[in-house]
């Protein structure tokens, strides 16, 4: 019983954690079980005419499986299967005449090869990037109408009844969906995009303004040289930007269907976001291999370090406040001062740093000493590249 | 009409592209073309009891829905789908009976309630990793099913038929998918996530194997110091890698479902491979790094190049030697020689390069000069260790 209790308590807890993380899980849940209630009702209150009994089943299945997390997926697949349903509709009713001439026999085998055809054909149509992408799902629900259309043996005159019946539910279904999603505390995926990239940024930047302190600091601290403990922990946030290509493609996917809405245009560029994106993960990528620096067992010299201190903390401090005043800049979406005073003050201690080292002598130092603090110092540079191109795509 | 016709060849390229590139997506979609077409005749064929005729819609529904393009996909989807169905029909039964003792006005009252409360929970279970990960689209079924039944306004008596009907329809149309997946050309996720890792390590290997020629052969070539524009094409395959994540993990959840097949056993471990594969990347990330090393704009001097090049070069090769040792132990799952030699000589060859720094005479360089060079081999030096932790996770 104790195991038990502990083993409640441990999932409560989780199940805590998971709303807390983002309150808007638990309200999409909500909004789920409202919607499916609403059409199950529906449904179950008014089985108007015959058919309706049956088809009125496409609504609650519709609502099921259309209903998705961010209004632009609600939309997409909402859209995807009435077009696809509708379409599909159509070509079924088409197959089914034309499988109709080849008489009793002939019939069955021309619905086979059609369906074949057309299956086949559409399954293959969904590894085309372009069409998995944006078009997944009303492929998907193309094959299934087409096919149960084609094979479900009605006549035609039944089918077209058949089928406004069931294309009616169906758009019941998927309407309440886009309207609950949209009107009762909408999760915008276009806004969702925006404040990842923006806080990726804003990431990046507290890594940076942490770092000339964390670094330099401890060593002067305890003298050791050992700075991986401290280095390692103090901010481990940057590391999810590193993999946050596939959900930034996919919000940028839904994003491309969802109306204007608070400070967005209908035709926001979203792509551009993607982009943004990407250079923060290059710049993500450069910051991992400094992280891979500080945990180096070759120790680096205390001198030489305190000769390039004051520029390279100054290049990732700047660095950071550049990024985090352009992460401010995309959230308030203000425009940015176009020529941002932080990026410039990041090269011009860039430039500093070349001149402390083309002055540096050298003669009484162990050189093996010196790469780690070299390394560091050289990657920031090419951090300092990196915020500018951030800086440039951001404008 | 040239323009249509460009256009035409242009999408015809595109079509044999996508299948030259993987043939087994042409065969996956006459894979599913095959299943549907048994399927939806075997549904027109036999409308052999009354029911049948609409519960049989239910297993070419199946067939859309559950044939996905690895043996694992479709396993994990069939087994998610049978399973919640029954669950939840059976759940959904219990509720109408529970509903029924509320009298004729309280049963739509309390059906709703049920239904809103098991949508809700339903739902926001999705949000849990694990679940997400494994029963994502159970969990989706059994919220269909559950408001289904619930809500179909059946007498009990009725409903126990009808599920018995339309669970049999969702056996034989999964049934048909698994056996058609299984024995036609079978795309297994194991051997594909294997096959994956393996050739990650082999791209990251080619990528070191010609890093040291073309790093310090140009220079001496040319002389010019901007080896940019060799050192970028040559090999951009390691890109790849960067965000291999998402599939990595899709990929190694279906495998969990698969049965032992070729070469590997029923409870393979496939979490291993995860690891490998983040070791991998993380060796991909310093490789970025290099990259932009070889960019950068700080031209290295000859002189200490000459240095350190015979060390460098070792190590860069060793360790893609090493690697490519590893992917091909994998591949033909061979045990490595524990000791791999490969891994030795590189780990010997950084011990060279401490001493060339430690004895590099540094009086008469230009100290900015030499940052660049100390960069690349400082971060080979993490390479070398990042090859070892392969090394020893592959073993």
């Amino acid at each position: 019983p104790d195991m038990l209790k502990a083993k409640v308590i441990s999932i409560a807890t989780s199940i805590m954690k998971i709303g807390q993380d983002d309150p808007r899980r638990l309200i999409h849940s909500m909004k789920v079980g409202l919607a499916l209630t609403v059409v199950s009702l529906l449904y179950y209150a008014r089985p108007l005419y015959d058919g309706f009994g049956v088809s009125g089943m496409w609504a609650v299945l519709t609502v099921v499986v259309v209903f998705e997390f961010t209004v632009g997926g609600t939309l997409s697949k909402s859209l995807n299967r009435g077009f696809a349903t509708f379409s599909a509709g159509a070509l079924g009713i088409g197959a089914d005449y034309f499988a109709g001439l080849f008489g009793k026999q002939g019939e069955p085998i021309a619905l086979g090869i059609l369906v074949f055809l057309l299956a086949t054909a559409a399954t293959f149509s969904r590894f085309f990037p372009r069409i998995k992408a944006r078009y997944d799902y009303g492929v998907l629900i193309f094959i299934l109408t087409f096919s149960l259309v084609a094979v479900s043996g009605y006549r035609v005159d039944e089918l077209v009844v058949l089928a406004h019946q069931r294309l009616s539910t169906i758009i019941m279904g998927g309407a309440t969906c886009m309207l609950i999603s949209i009107f009762v505390c909408p999760v915008w995926a276009g806004e969702d995009l925006h404040r990842a990239v923006a806080s990726n940024l804003e990431k990046l930047a507290s890594y940076l303004e942490g770092f000339g302190g964390a670094y330099f600091q401890s060593h002067e601290d305890d003298g050791s040289g050992v700075v991986s403990k401290d280095g390692k922990s103090f901010h481990q946030a940057y590391k999810s930007i590193l993999n946050s290509k596939n959900s930034e493609e996919s919000l940028a996917n839904f994003a491309r269907w969802e109306p204007g809405h608070g400070r967005f245009r209908l035709r926001h560029p979203w792509k551009h976001y993607l982009k943004i994106g990407a250079l923060a993960r290059q710049c993500g990528y450069q910051i991992e291999a400094i992280n891979g620096c500080i945990d180096s067992d070759i120790q680096a010299s205390q001198e030489f370090k305190s000769k390039i201190e004051g520029s390279c903390k100054r290049m990732s401090a700047e660095c950071g406040k550049a990024l985090k005043a352009l992460s401010t800049a995309m959230k308030t979406m203000t425009d940015p001062s176009s020529d941002n005073p932080h990026v410039e003050n990041s090269k011009a201690a860039m430039k500093d740093l070349k001149f402390a080292l083309k002055a540096a002598s050298l003669e009484d130092e162990d050189f093996l000493a010196i790469v780690p603090a070299a390394t560091i110092a050289s990657i920031l540079v090419e951090i300092v590249k990196s915020v500018e191109k951030i800086s440039e795509a951001v404008n």
